[in-house]
């Protein structure tokens, strides 16, 4: 399906709960790697099977080369490009060079970072992941990307080889793979605010909230997504302990404002989370 | 699987979109069935089937027999069963008769019913279902049901034969079906918000919300439902058009309250339909 050039250098920035399975997956493909994260001790497992760890973000890149960045906001990922922690990704890369980023930031930061690449002749691709770390290490995640075309079939092996089991096309317009991004996100908090909460009424009305989560989720929605936060809720976990909810549900109702329209039920949801 | 004794009679209350498709399908297996809706041309067809249409509820029933009730809400439901309309439906059934009650009414509402129906010696089932009358039509429907071990075995060809594709067995105790059908509805409803609402955000951000639903709906959220809904929204259709949403949510955050716990995502999406 792709033919990864063995000898080919990717960088890579971002070493968090996903980034660090996704670069695990570039040096099986073969790739040498040249990794950076804040929190530097992050990258031992990888040092350990040959990847090079660096001191400064932009030094991941070689002039007209490739870089993935998994970074976690909007903030970060303008740091590395527009050079915040000792010089610019834009710079270094080069004409010729391609930035691929995997972040969930909102589709407007996505805009103008694409302009920055644009200006300084370096490839943009933005292409959001859906997945969880086990998803990433078994190469079952799911890419949305937006970029020009060219760009867009560069990255692809790159994308498959990190562990995209499918890759959606949402045009050249950046923003969009993020909208779609944006919104998997929230649909994902209304499921988990809707099925915590049925779960929490079905244990008042002294229903075994199993035999609840059980039906529901192999029948109208039997779906891995579903049973895996099903029994997380009954196990008594809490959705509203990772960060992302907040962050991604901020980011679709900002969007959305920014467009002069409202998203009610993603505001609602973000408030929700807060107090739970 | 069942063996109905094809000439056995059913007596059938309430002939809405549900309704209508099951009571053909006892048709169908067999049973001789006498009929009650309020509107009662809505009997035509399946009186043109054999049916035998009745001007009162409780004369659907032969004592001893079985009626199965698919009613809009709790009130319908103790209308029929405590003598309004024409006469008791529990004092023509008499002691050995059974009422499956399909509707989706609430915990407390069935568990008063139970109680009525256990002083007159008649046997109650809760039978709440799930599914579109395509799927009454397919006999595909799921069925939760709560009550006596031996009514509930006692009920199963029953519902076998209108359609109940799986039969989820919630215990004895009365309103705990209703908590699962409730409970899945809610979820229904934060689908159908949050779907609905990212679809908005989709056209605000010029982004085809095809590929937004496409993706999402062959990925993290494959099932038939957020399918069909996902089409639904894309199409411009609204999920407030039925009245559905606005009583079961209600049911729910009311059961809630009941128990002394509170189900504030189920009351801000039964607002938040309200005004859409």
């Amino acid at each position: 399906m792709y033919a990864p050039i063995m000898s080919e250098q990717i960088g890579f920035l971002g070493l968090g709960l996903l980034g660090t399975p996704m670069a695990a997956n570039l040096l099986d493909a073969g790739y040498r790697l040249r990794v950076w994260n804040r929190t530097a001790s992050k990258a031992d497992q990888l040092v350990a099977r040959g990847a090079v760890r660096v001191d400064a973000p932009a030094d991941v890149a070689t002039r007209g080369g490739i870089v993935v960045s998994c970074l976690w906001d909007g903030a970060s990922v303008g740091e590395v490009v527009r050079g915040g922690l000792g010089g610019g990704l834009i710079e270094r890369l080069g004409a010729g060079g391609m930035h691929i980023s995997m972040a969930t930031i909102s589709p407007e930061a996505s805009r103008e970072l694409a302009e920055q690449h644009r200006a300084a002749g370096v490839a943009y691709v933005e292409a959001p992941v859906f997945g969880r770390p086990e998803a990433a290490a078994a190469k079952q995640l799911q890419i949305c990307v937006a970029g020009a075309d060219a760009d867009k079939a560069r990255a692809k092996p790159i994308l498959v080889a990190v562990g995209g089991n499918g890759i959606f096309d949402f045009g050249e317009r950046f923003g969009s793979a993020l909208v779609c991004k944006l919104a998997g996100n929230f649909m994902i908090g209304a499921m988990a605010a809707s099925m915590s909460e049925a779960i929490a009424v079905s244990r008042a009305e002294q229903v075994d909230p199993r035999l609840v989560v059980d039906m529901l989720t192999s029948t109208l929605f039997a779906t891995p997504l579903f049973q895996r936060y099903g029994k997380m809720f009954v196990d008594g976990m809490s959705f509203s302990r990772s960060r992302i909810p907040d962050k991604d549900l901020g980011l679709l109702h900002d969007a959305a404002v920014a467009c002069g329209t409202t998203a009610p039920v993603a505001s609602f949801l973000r408030d929700h989370f807060r107090t739970k």
